[in-house]
């Protein structure tokens, strides 16, 4: 008999390019720099916290936990994001914990999107916000960030991710009645760019004109650099009431592994999140939730205090020479890195290298180029750091 | 401005049993026996795995891993299941990792149920099917156990799950070529039930003919009581082709804190769960997985050799007399249990004590008149067993 397929809604979402390209690492065991984790020990204190949750006396650790967000948790996460976000969050019915951000980003999608809303996603994009609309039936629309050309640029070894802008009248041209919601990734992954004050009040009032959801992806939100200042966008002016604002804890505690995350918003939006969530997952690991509770717990009083042995703080002070060193290594073979102002990533234009070096051959695929260019390096295992 | 709602899809799927007694129970400082989680300690060994996965040298046992499945755990997960469904099962292409068995009935509904598409739910049945169904936009077709009365029920202490049987004549009239799925929990999740061959050859007969996919959630696969016999129907000749079977790693190992399940299907199958799953979660947390994963490794060999120190078959051998005696405890208040042969649940009949019992007084509400008489008890806090 025939087999059953994909349901319809997953066609065309099947391809996936961490899938691909992680596929492709392994068989030609090279180093995957696509994928955003570190390659340095979790803080240990943050480790232990895990195994003590797992051999504690208390029993109830390891089992289910209130589905919504363990108690503790949601409790601690209201003490460090009240004051951040100046608005008292209820535990209860304004955060929920979810399978990393990306899966509180689905349940966002899935609880608030109708078939045929718009959505307006800022390109470049963390890839999965596109699939992610498609399953819901809703409408991808898309917006650059654009940088204008200038003859100089020729000269310029880098350029800076804060260069690449927004475009007032290209923006607001895909604002409609039909907008229902725009991802709002801040820092930028994969560019690294941190919004100014100026952007966001841009998006925030293009936003309650057309009564358009946030939804802002602020994972990076601590992996700031050169003392650029991240802005919550939920905290401009009558903003709170229409956005969620995403988190996660694998990426503020260096455990991607642990695939942890939070939502924070208002209660009826938090409400739409949390009926996805009883519905696809119903509740989160409990040890892993004590453990990132104890985490918070204790960095609360160091980040009130800026004591220099907050991780929260820390993080990007130890990534920042190492963006440095990966920039300069890029410059020296030719490639020209866009400096991120935060996050993991860093984006290089390649032209300069492929000019001067007519032993890359990309072949003529279909495919994008930046897809072939860094097939080609995988394949040829070029170390390209002298 | 209006707020935004709920999206269509979870229209009339917000209510939740869990939630709502979670919260009375919480409030009332009630004992929660609803939830299915063991009040006992995890194995030493299991906890133990967990710490030391993440404590471990390997820095990156506390980051992301594939997205599908942690190498080492789909590994193990291949070699044990492999003898027990007499087939090779393809680690890499017949196993999917999910956030419990709840985000693998999820992944599965969402990734092969189109609206219009009836699934068969047999009752009584875990709460989740039911909305799953609904929102995928399929239409739940329910069949229900029966047990034939007879006169001498009167007299009689108790019942057997096995009494509680499907219809031939009504489960055929269920099904027709738009029945996509069904729905087979074995052990059912409440009675206790666990299926005969003759049960499982009907479904599997009705399945083949009109090519429909078997959904077979087998969480309590290892709590099967009094040497009764576990049948996997994907073991039935044709069935491994069309079924996807579910598993729960919080139940075989007493943490169902964990939230890690598994998928194991043929390839196509599995991969209409994995499409949706690297768009709703993408991985599930490494260090959970490694600790899981030498949970299995050791008991491959243990179960091989039915040893007395093998956790997945001593589970049942404890928890045996516990359900015997919640049975002698129902009995002596006036309830008749229905004993199950697997899971972790009892059913009892509470009209023998409301008739004898004139001051429990429930109201006059629409709900069902289990919901009022649980609310009763909980909100009298009466102490039944003596
Ligand atoms: C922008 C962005 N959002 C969300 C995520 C997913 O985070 P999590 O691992 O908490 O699901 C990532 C991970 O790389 C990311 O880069
Ligand atoms: C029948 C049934 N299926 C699935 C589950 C969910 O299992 P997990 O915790 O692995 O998601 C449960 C939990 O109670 C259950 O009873």
């Amino acid at each position: 008999m025939a087999h059953h397929g994909l349901a319809d809604r997953l066609q065309g979402t099947d391809q996936n390019v961490w899938v691909e390209f992680g596929n492709l690492v392994v068989k030609e065991k090279a180093l995957n720099l696509g994928q955003g984790f570190p390659d340095f020990h979790a803080p240990e204190y943050v480790k232990k916290a895990l195994a003590e949750a797992v051999m504690s006396d208390n029993p109830f650790l390891n089992q289910y936990t209130r589905g919504y967000g363990h108690p503790r948790l949601v409790k601690a996460l209201a003490d460090l994001y009240s004051p951040l976000m100046n608005h008292p969050i209820d535990p209860m019915n304004e955060i929920l914990i979810s399978v990393g951000a990306y899966g509180g980003l689905f349940c966002a999608v899935q609880g608030l999107i109708n078939p045929g809303d718009e959505v307006i996603i800022i390109e470049p994009f963390f890839d999965c916000y596109e699939p992610m609309v498609r399953v819901a039936g809703g409408v991808p629309v898309f917006v650059p960030l654009r940088r204008i050309e200038k003859p100089e640029d020729a000269e310029r070894a880098s350029f800076q991710s804060s260069e690449f802008c927004l475009d007032y009248e290209e923006l607001s041209s895909k604002f409609s009645h039909k907008t229902k919601a725009i991802f709002f990734n801040n820092p930028n992954n994969p560019l690294g760019k941190v919004y100014s004050m100026e952007e966001c009040e841009m998006i925030a009032d293009l936003c309650k004109k057309y009564n358009t959801i946030v939804f802002s992806d602020e994972v990076y939100e601590w992996l700031i650099y050169d003392d650029k200042k991240h802005i919550k966008i939920a905290n401009l002016p009558g903003m709170y009431d229409q956005t969620l604002t995403f988190s996660s804890a694998g990426k503020a505690f260096s455990v991607t592994g642990w695939k942890l995350g939070w939502t924070i918003g208002p209660p009826h939006l938090v409400k739409a999140c949390s009926v996805l969530h009883q519905n696809c997952s119903y509740t989160c690991p409990t040890p892993l939730q004590e453990a990132i509770a104890m985490a918070v717990e204790r960095e609360i009083p160091k980040l009130g205090s800026g004591c220099k042995d907050c991780y929260l703080l820390k993080l990007a002070r130890e990534l920042q020479p190492k963006r440095d060193f990966l920039a300069k290594c890029l410059q020296e073979v030719g490639m020209k890195p866009i400096i991120p102002d935060g996050g993991y990533f860093m984006i290089a234009d390649y032209s300069g290298l492929m000019n001067a070096s007519p032993e890359i051959n990309l072949g003529d695929s279909n495919e994008p180029k930046d897809y072939q260019f860094v097939k080609w390096m995988i394949a040829n295992k070029v170390f390209l750091i002298r």
